[in-house]
């Protein structure tokens, strides 16, 4: 009695697989600076909570599977602010933007079938691919380049008869990078051209600093058909906790097929979606003070990091996220020591190794991605004591 | 550019298909009991609400992958109580009852692999069986046996190397049939034979009637490596809204896959997670008021439904359905009418038809699945009416 193929081969988190050790760290009295996962520290918008609290049902009973009527109206509301013009039906309210994911490579997949990924990317892609038993074919993106996206050339090269679509994230996770207006629409002909769909992940959609303005796929004119977004409250009103998503698509066979697989999990938690409302409802400045904390902090953070000219860091514009590449000479091991058998008065750093956010293997082994979601002081303390480990742990490994 | 074979294979909802045609009828002015669709009105605990609102974490943040901590422990207690000793890594809190079916789909068995399910069935299994690419292989139980299994043999036929996993849910939805003891025993030695999974979906297990007791697998004694349980608080706290359920094997190897299939959708909701520590607090005789009402409910209904001799309708012994076999020729056809065509003193009923819950073609056409969610008088009224619809149908469709 074996377990699947697809359980055995699914990767474990490299963002979560370091919990161990961390927790002997700290039973061993050191302070971690987590910089390793992506849970902002921004207080939760206050109306989520109140409106959760006012909510007075007797019974808390199965919602509509595509999502409170109520909320998706509230995002339609939101999407338009940024001229963006939804309806209802265009939206499939998700459990977490996970849910998104997994909703979209079903959709659009069956076994075998090949989605082309720039890497590094989300390592949650890896997890539902394995699950959808879908083949991820990445298009690999360089630290030189801040990790913008190679000549479309690249990308169609590796289109073929098992190709479905094309999927991005912007502003990414894990590099931070926002892509250019340009790329998108190149990338929008090109899935015209082969009949595939674009696939964009845009949960931090609000995180662009030094006037930087995110792109959505949604506004891309005659690409209605091919356009699948991946949405979620995770990070834009800090809530990764409330499990709240969307999946949004003008294609009605889509969203159709979309609404049986919601229909087969009921409907996503009630409780939150209410409290989903009232973010929603937010006026846009609510960001205006966020954004301003984040570009504050990516500045102390790069600032300190290219202190050492060995590093290499292109500064990005989006996201919570720096991916950087280390003159080490394994992430992985560099990531453990930091844990293991590094401190500096009792306080050390943990990271997310790179190679876990790459699927060519052999890739990403020099690399680290950093959160920054520590308050600046904090921030500063932390890419100080990054700096003294590379350098300590390369005089022991030299 | 297509969607995938899976979404246009996967079924729409057979609870729900018939939606559209209830709208229109509420349009109409005309009132529907609504006996389809397994939504308690029971109200969910005090104490549950209360957690959530006592809650005053400023970040609602992510949640271990596993579940919270003293969500387990709250279940490992509550297992106690039943004389089931499981250990809090035992356990993995799912979202929902849904995601731990589909956890256990995904970790047993690969695409084109076979699980044996006795029909009918919970729709929700073919919805999973879609998305994973798995192969139910039905096992068809006669509803003038009170849809109780069949032979062993019957299941041992069935097996080929391609089988992968029985799967049963008893307490029963859509059928109410507990299973007895034996039963179960003799599915134990089967799939410790044939070196199979033994899955059970038991969210039910509170509601049996007439001192019948639920038997569970985790009972089993040397069958811990064979045993996965899905299990959910929607029914047994009426908490639907909530999608919090878990995934419960003693089977090491399961758990560290299901593991990495969690981190992929990174955490079940945390506020609902918090309420359902509360309700899994509650003493056992919490129970004792609802089954009653429950039992009561089952009595009427049963009790008018028997009094037309042509219904077949064995009185089942457990959840709030009864599937019932109706002296018509087509259940879906008259589903809809009830909803387009009938009404006595504008008000009519809503039942689920039977065939969605078979995956064998022509099977259940002239079965219903009635869920007993309405108080005692709602539902002598319903079930009148009902009967008067049969009556009336018949005389339409001679």
């Amino acid at each position: 009695m074996d377990i699947s193929k697809r359980a055995k081969q699914i990767q474990e988190s490299p963002i979560r697989k370091l919990a161990t050790y961390a927790n002997e760290t700290k039973k061993r009295g050191i302070q971690i600076y987590h910089l390793n996962i992506g849970q902002p520290d921004i207080p939760t918008p206050e109306v989520f909570y109140n409106r959760v609290k006012d909510f007075s049902e007797k019974v808390l009973s199965y919602g509509p599977s595509d999502g409170l009527d109520e909320l998706k109206q509230a995002m339609v509301d939101y999407f338009l602010k940024y001229n963006i013009a939804l309806n209802k039906n265009d939206i499939i309210i998700t459990t977490g933007g996970s849910e998104a994911v997994s909703f979209a490579f079903n959709v659009i997949a069956d076994p075998e079938d090949e989605v082309i990924i720039p890497e590094p990317f989300y390592t949650n892609y890896n997890g539902y691919s394995s699950i959808s038993n879908l083949k991820i074919v990445p298009i690999t993106t360089d630290p030189e380049n801040g990790y913008h996206l190679p000549d479309i050339s690249e990308f169609e090269k590796k289109i073929t008869k098992k190709t479905k679509a094309i999927m991005i994230c912007s502003p990414n996770n894990p590099t931070g990078t926002v892509l250019y207006e340009r790329e998108i629409r190149e990338l929008g002909k090109l899935v015209k051209k082969h009949n595939l769909f674009l696939i964009a992940d845009e949960v931090y959609k609000e995180f662009t600093y030094d006037g930087e303005k995110h792109f959505s796929i949604l506004q891309l004119q005659g690409l209605e058909d091919h356009a699948i977004v991946v949405d979620s409250i995770s990070k834009r009103y800090s809530a990764c906790g409330a499990r709240i998503g969307a999946i949004i698509s003008k294609n009605r066979e889509v969203m159709k097929a979309i609404l049986k697989f919601a229909q087969a999990r009921l409907c996503p938690p009630t409780l939150e979606q209410i409290g989903a409302i009232g973010a929603y409802r937010l006026p846009l400045n609510y960001f205006k003070a966020i954004t301003d904390e984040y570009q504050k902090r990516r500045d102390i953070l790069v600032e300190i990091l290219t202190s050492n000219k060995e590093i290499i860091l292109k500064k990005p514009n989006g996201a919570f996220y720096i991916m950087t590449k280390l003159p080490i000479d394994d992430s992985d091991k560099f990531a453990r020591w930091m844990l293991e058998d590094f401190e500096i008065d009792n306080e050390t750093v943990m990271v997310a190794p790179g190679a876990g956010f790459y699927s060519t293997p052999g890739k990403g082994t020099q690399e680290i991605r950093i959160a920054y979601v520590l308050e600046t002081k904090k921030l500063e303390r932390a890419g100080n004591i990054l700096l003294k480990a590379i350098e300590k742990y390369n005089s022991l490994n030299p």
